[in-house]
């Protein structure tokens, strides 16, 4: 599920779960470990992911089979993958390889920075149209990147975007031709950092992202229980029934 | 003053007041009512105005002739259509028509979407100008499209710029060519948004307003009042006379 | 170390101390009250520096021979100068000559409105090279321009960009050819302010700049410290070192 190659002090996390990177439980805890361990076994981490497809974003198909209690303790969990990624003690670049809808795109709010490939590939937050609430901490980390009127018309639209308007919109901080290059400048990112003086770097960094602290302890239970309470409303539960049928004729 | 029509589920709220829309008292308290029935009558809003000119602001030849407890009870009231713009439950677009100053324009800033009549127009908040202080919602209101900095200098400037330049900058999210397609592009947005599921366009679009809610509650009578002291200023009075006397030569 | 010219109502401070503008504590001293006293002689003011370069920043030269009560009172009496900047109560317009490295370039955030030399200038906070870490005051003044995308990258990256990346980023409002240019498109800029009605203008400019007082309050004691901590870190010295002795090689 997830292929980790280190690029000297760089380290990269792959994900690699056919077909479409879909964030199960299972790869959720196996990724939240593994960014963790890296704060201690390298100095900067590249997440990537398969060629085309970073991540399909949530595994809709699996947690449609959780009861509540299951899927609170995921939403749990995911939030905990977000909170390791925004507050990682080394840097950390997203390697967008392709399509990144959805939970796959809130993963790259949380980097320090984002290389996406180039072409027909497409990313943004789409809950609206599968019927989900974007919580405050993630509806906030987007703004930071496109500032509030974008962030309000994209999220509101649940807009999926093409990789030039999302570099252009600031949702993405550079495009490369092709997945390897994509994750070849991602490195090259990284390793620029790591040139830097390390205390001032860290230092610096660390302010320009101690908001997120604040913004992880505030979303509590009560943010979780709104959550799961929207995912099994009767209208959520029908777009995503729709979705996944959809999903099951298309293969 | 107002021409109500219904585009399916979307309603045109068209200000007709001629010759320059101007918000006077009535047309104020018209506008509010309209905006408050209309959540329970329509799903979704369009502001629009007279072909090439949405609203040439406050009425200040009719609103010199207050006393300040005249023009205490305006300003409350003018702020309540702006509460009740920003605060919606439901969508709303405008459709910039034409020229757009001052609190014309302020009635834009708190629409969802704002769409103008590409050409000739000006749109800005040229308060500094008629010897006015912005309150500090719109302020944040304008901030909040442009960036802070972009806003800053245009409200201190009292800058009026054009629909190309409004659109650079995020004053305005999109231009149409001519009056008519100015209100269809507005309706088309609108469309959109109820095109998706709606309890997640609704609960996304909560939170990315949400603020408006701190924000008007923080303006309080002590506000108000100071509005009203600089607007009976020698200064002020003095700046606004000379305007009156000038679009008098006018016409 | 500087020449005071009126150009009528606005007054320019050159900085003059060859070779390269460097703030030491007598520059500091003197700017601060130069900024302090233009409030009540002049309407507006405009901070301009040598042909070719702004300021170089802080003489680190100089201030690596200050012991830690040196360093402390030092800080202490830069941050004065940039309190009294962005507070000014008349509007200061940065003419950046050339270029503005770190100090140089603080001193430039704290402005109302900035023009640089178009050409090969460079302006930047690169902090993070030279081992120090910015104080929140001024990484929200750089966010405040550029949006917090782009500050958190400059800042960690310690970034020297040019002019027109400086321009389209939004560190500097306005480019103009030649160094006089620079002085007289800001000179003009400051013109541009007092022909509009002043009581509206000031109080318009005085919301926009209010959150600057809240930010230098909130900087105590505690930041100094923590900055001076720093300073004089085994990690910052040597970093510090090497670029001194770097410069006295180059000369």
């Amino acid at each position: 599920m997830l292929k980790i190659t280190n690029h000297d002090a760089v380290r990269e996390l792959r994900m690699d779960r056919p077909p479409v990177n879909a964030l199960n439980p299972e790869l959720v805890t196996l990724l939240t470990r593994s960014v963790r361990q890296a704060a201690s076994e390298c100095d900067a981490l590249v997440l990537s992911g398969r060629d085309g497809l970073f991540s399909a974003g949530l595994d809709v198909v699996e947690l449609l089979q959780l009861d509540r209690r299951g899927m609170t303790a995921f939403w749990k969990s995911y939030f905990e993958l977000l909170e390791a990624v925004a507050l990682s003690p080394v840097p950390v670049a997203a390697a967008i390889t392709g399509h990144s809808p959805a939970g796959g795109a809130v993963v790259c709010l949380m980097c320090d920075y984002r290389v996406m490939n180039r072409g027909e590939y497409r990313i943004g937050l789409n809950e609206t149209r599968v019927g989900l609430i974007i919580p405050p901490v993630l509806h906030n980390a987007m703004a930071r990147l496109t500032g509030p009127r974008v962030a309000e018309h994209m999220l509101v639209a649940g807009a999926l975007i093409d990789s030039e308007e999302a570099f252009r919109v600031g949702l993405v901080d550079a495009l490369a031709d092709g997945s390897e290059a994509t994750v070849g400048q991602a490195v090259g990112w990284c390793r620029e950092m790591l040139s830097l003086p390390r205390h001032s770097m860290l230092g610096n960094r660390a302010f320009a992202r101690a908001h997120f602290e604040q913004e992880f302890a505030g979303y509590t239970d009560e943010g979780v229980e709104s959550f799961v309470d929207t995912w099994f409303s009767d209208e959520t539960q029908q777009v995503m029934q729709a979705l996944v049928a959809q999903l099951k004729n298309r293969s």
